[in-house]
């Protein structure tokens, strides 16, 4: 490689950091509601159980992953590159105390805006290379979502239940079509089938094409070819009208599946819920 | 939002716009030697099983994924909001037809680069804000990979096989401690565990912490908690030592794994295979 082009890559590379500093900013307002709410779970939790002990946690660390793995398999979990690896999901984990004493998973929180086309319109902001469009064609960062949503159902793949919630904000996840009024008048109507910016296809094989905006946290199982498989599905919940969230309602979807949790956690957390000796 | 907002959000969705295409053009080289070395690989595969016949194609539709998963329970692979959303991995996709006429896939292949810090050291180009790093802290588009593997891990999920390959390249995926001349001939030392530079933790959710540069094309089955589970793990293949993969090199390996697909299926096969009426 030439100098030349080594030093093109490089101003690349300054690009990319810097870009990521600035969608991190973007980004920040959802991620801390949900962070914020999330916080609060365990106290709201108490109130609803006050025979159980729950508690906040804002990371997993990866080589717990790998114990778990190695657990059931001793091939398995046996890579760790960098040792203090840890997984940090917008809302962090929330864990409620097992009558052995064990922590086990009630709720996972992440947040994600992508799709500032509404505001662009209103603010009567053109996009694209000529600055003559209405629409900026949807990005892929998206993606990255399922890394985190990976490491947990591993984490959790002895449970029966997956409390993982998604929440989304922006033009790139609609649900039904909006019309945006122009600064002078006009209107743009967004179709939320144009695959120019609909990306909630992107992000529907961690739901295996379930229904969104449900409450999918306890495990399907499916027979397939003789095969019991067990599905772990992400709750994925969008403002599919282009609002959005606000703390209450994060807060109600959060508290029902950290209920699901413990309904299907029940069986452990038997004691402590009778007090039974 | 106010106008100034709006128009600096504007300026940074463009930027992740050019972002992304200059990331596209730089991963380029290694995508097209996976694409070019799986296009060949149907006419390989029949000359090693010339009763067998195979094909390759470039993407697979979501609603075929909607498809496979609405067969094994009618609440599945419900959602699809653009209706033409299709995974186009890197290297397409390879089929084997079996006994009653499906296709079946052997081969799923996707290429990744990440991490210039040996072209830039050799180069003597020096990163960061100031200009005065050797090390380029790391980016994470590498999670964006995961999306495409759970579209597949779906698309199969009736199969006792995975044959899906990571390629991987770049000072991210490093395994080894690498020692870089910079060209006044002093030496800078990567060191793979530098969680500065190493990525590969973020991947290695999709194998379960299986081993690396192996192939698990034939799923495993785990017991846990009266549970069997089959796990679906991603072979994924880095060079470690900071070289790049040749095409003969992935070709063997790319190789490996259909033939792996092609003996797990044999039994689907078996009528082509001995020609038995």
């Amino acid at each position: 490689m030439s100098v030349s082009q080594s030093g093109r890559l490089s101003e690349q590379q300054k690009q990319t950091q810097a870009n990521e500093s600035i969608f991190h900013e973007k980004a920040r307002s959802l991620d801390k509601k949900v962070g914020k709410v999330s916080q609060m779970m365990p106290e709201r939790l108490k109130i609803c159980f006050p025979r159980l002990t729950f508690r906040f946690r804002p990371d997993l660390p990866k080589d717990e992953v790998n114990r778990v793995l190695s657990s059931i398999d001793p091939s398995l979990g046996q890579t760790l590159f960098v040792p203090n690896s840890s997984i940090w999901p917008d809302g962090g984990i929330i864990e409620v105390k097992d009558d052995n004493g064990c922590w086990r998973v009630v709720l996972v929180s992440e947040a994600k805006q992508q799709g500032k086309d509404m505001e662009n319109i209103r603010n009567g902001v053109l996009v694209g290379k000529n600055k003559d469009r209405d629409l900026m064609p949807a990005g892929n960062a998206i993606e990255r979502a399922y890394k985190n949503i990976s490491e947990f159902a591993n984490f959790m793949i002895g449970e029966k239940h997956f409390p993982y919630v998604l929440f989304l904000e922006g033009s790139n996840f609609l649900t039904q079509n909006i019309v945006v009024t122009r600064p002078d008048g006009t209107t743009v109507t967004l179709n939320y089938t144009d695959g120019k910016i609909n990306r909630l296809d992107r992000l529907t094989a961690s739901n295996f094409g379930l229904p969104i905006n449900t409450n999918l946290c306890q495990n399907r199982f499916a027979t397939v070819n003789n095969m019991l498989l067990m599905l772990q599905a992400v709750s994925i919940y969008t403002k599919g009208d282009g609002s959005q969230w606000s703390e209450d309602e994060m807060a109600e979807i959060m508290l029902g599946i950290a209920k699901t949790s413990l309904k299907v956690l029940a069986s452990d957390l038997f004691g402590q819920l009778t007090e039974a000796k």
